[in-house]
């Protein structure tokens, strides 16, 4: 997809991730609180605002910064590109993933800012034994669609298919998907319909990581000859 | 659009179709779930969560599993396929059945599991003549789409179109359109919004495959000439 | 886009446009019974789940019969083709209204069937001054809309956009857009959330040729050049 | 993406900007009507159904109108063009700002005319520090989303961008997201859910051109090496 004259420095890249995943958080975030207020009597409304926005949200970034840094903003998938061979060092997975978490905390104090919220802890506990499963369905199959997408030569169609697929995320698990540890940190930091407690952080991610190794699982049965990656 | 380097054997076309079938029955029960939880109060309001979850969801695995399968998550397709031409044998169709409806039922349990809810069969008896008209006229509708763009090479096409049309068919069908022999029989596996009683499996599966020769009838009046298939 | 062997008969192309615009009219009409059922004490949801099903539906069904007919599934769509120089003689434009008129009226037929709804005349009367611009304003876009991605080489994009358009056009104009007089007939055989009674037919459907005259005139200002027509 | 026969002229150019911008303004103001009358007892409701109208509705506008305008519909985005190295002099775009404004006061008026609503000046005052901060970040968004498309020759991506762009951007921006300069004008004359206050414009339109000057300044920094603009 890289049509710029010359490939981006590592800089460059990392101010894409930081930029898209702050972004994200703030889409996500900032969603939430508006649905929550304007919204107040139907959960499920809430939801759907919230759902489609990042849906839309989403996709929108992914297409937008893909040329510049492969629009991971999500640490699983720079760590799952790695593990299915993308070119690249460990200095440059850290600065993706520096950059990430980074952002997704600025996002979130910038939705607060935006909507004249402090920016305080959550204390929305959400580590339960349905909701971890659910985080490692919703990571798997996130990874899953990224990365057949990018094995057979789709790179153009991972930002639509991914926010899609989160938009539907969103419903079918029980933990509304969070699917990304930067993503989930962020999101510690406003407690409002979005928030989730430090202490469910630690689990959560656990359970990304998990969902991501059975999502490269997948893509390795699924797609095994390609070598594609989602830079490509 | 196979673009991987061979072409993919049965078993891994049936791993396929089993983890297409699979997410998509996780992803009606599971917002089905979700919808009739945080929006108690409005029915259609549960539908339309239900209805956009469903139709995101499936546009993004027909996308991503095409070039292995050919992504039909639906026996009726399978036949239909055969029927219009596609190459094959009858192992092959039972093997794609086999997948399909193993693929539902354990999207059920997984859905079931996420939301902590127990696996139990469905209760909620929905054969009435209007449901098993809006069957045939669903699944008719479905078998159209599909062959249509198949037809006229645009199978690339055929996820997006078919997510919209499924999101339509939710609404403009009184049954809120199954159209999927696997998929029914995956939500006997639920009692909640998404369920349908053991007794209705019948019925709805001969109304799908009468529809599905319907939609067969009016591909081969508007789109004679060509030969070729979904997998194409 | 047509990529069959050889071009379709008449015949086939108002098999076409019978079939596609009896589903659009099922697909309006079915999805406003249910909404209506689904949904009763919010008419702003209704119209919602109305329009989004609409959306989706057409968009669908455009792409898939655009080779067989163009898919037009309107009159005024049509005659604007005709006005703008398609090829085609009056015996075609007449065949394509008998089969779009046709088609609309079995649809509401079949959508009333599906929902176990009688088939009786509508009660709901439409033709106000504010709805009778709105039809202007909705026809005059659609119109636009088609025959500017036409102009353009970009026919391909007909389908999605006017499933946008008609997305949008539900919320926008007063009168929810009929925008299409063969539609409007077909809407007055159910007395439902998508009825129109008999009296409204006649000043809507001028009202959507006088839009369809604006329409063509802002064609002709803003593309002036080009003579590419839907079917192309 | 310009395949009409010659270029068009700055006349041709204002006339498509005029109409463009007006039936932006019809959108969003006859929307926010149509959801304050149908859906009366949820604010979030209401704006879900504006928010989607707005973002279909948009997207098929820039879609339609690219190949002669350029689609900007928005003073901003004419004038981060110049800055980013359209060609073009002062007098195209004096003429595009003035044919912006003109048709969205146009569209306010032709929108309160189809739903039988007076045209008189709003009374929502708008400008608090929250929503002032919302109209930089939503407006540097859309200038980043633009130009990152145009840079890296996806132009004929903007129209579904920004579409799904704005869909967010209602919901994450505390301010509902203008992000326009012309539009913001034109909703000052209708006193309904997308009416602001005539005091309220100047503030909006100075956050929007901060935020422009971030977006350019984005631009600059992620896509650096490139000259492509949203016309080609």
């Amino acid at each position: 997809m890289s049509t710029t004259p010359a490939p981006p420095s590592l800089w460059r890249k990392m101010l894409a991730e930081t930029v898209g995943t702050g972004l994200l958080v703030a889409i996500v975030v900032g969603s939430g609180i508006a649905a929550q207020r304007l919204s107040p009597s139907d959960t499920g409304l809430q939801l759907l605002e919230n759902a489609l926005a990042t849906a839309m949200g989403l996709a929108v970034l992914i297409v937008v910064l893909q040329p510049v840094s492969g629009a991971h903003l999500n640490p699983v998938v720079t760590i799952a590109d790695r593990a299915l061979g993308a070119p690249g060092n460990s200095k440059q997975v850290l600065g993706y993933v520096v950059a990430q978490c980074s952002g997704a905390v600025g996002g979130a104090v910038l939705a607060n800012a935006m909507f004249s919220t402090p920016t305080t802890l959550s204390t929305t506990d959400r580590a339960t034994p349905g909701h971890l499963l659910a985080e490692v369905v919703a990571t798997a199959g996130l990874v899953l669609v990224i990365f057949a997408l990018a094995r057979t030569r789709r790179s153009h169609l991972v930002g639509p298919a991914v926010g899609a697929y989160i938009g539907a995320a969103c419903w079918f698990t029980s933990s509304t998907s969070f699917a990304n540890p930067a993503v989930t940190l962020g999101r510690v930091f406003t407690d409002t319909f979005a928030g989730i407690a430090p202490t469910s952080v630690g689990p959560y991610a656990l359970a990304q990581l998990a969902g991501a190794g059975a999502g490269v699982g997948l893509v390795l049965m699924l797609f095994p000859g390609a070598r594609k990656t989602v830079r490509s």
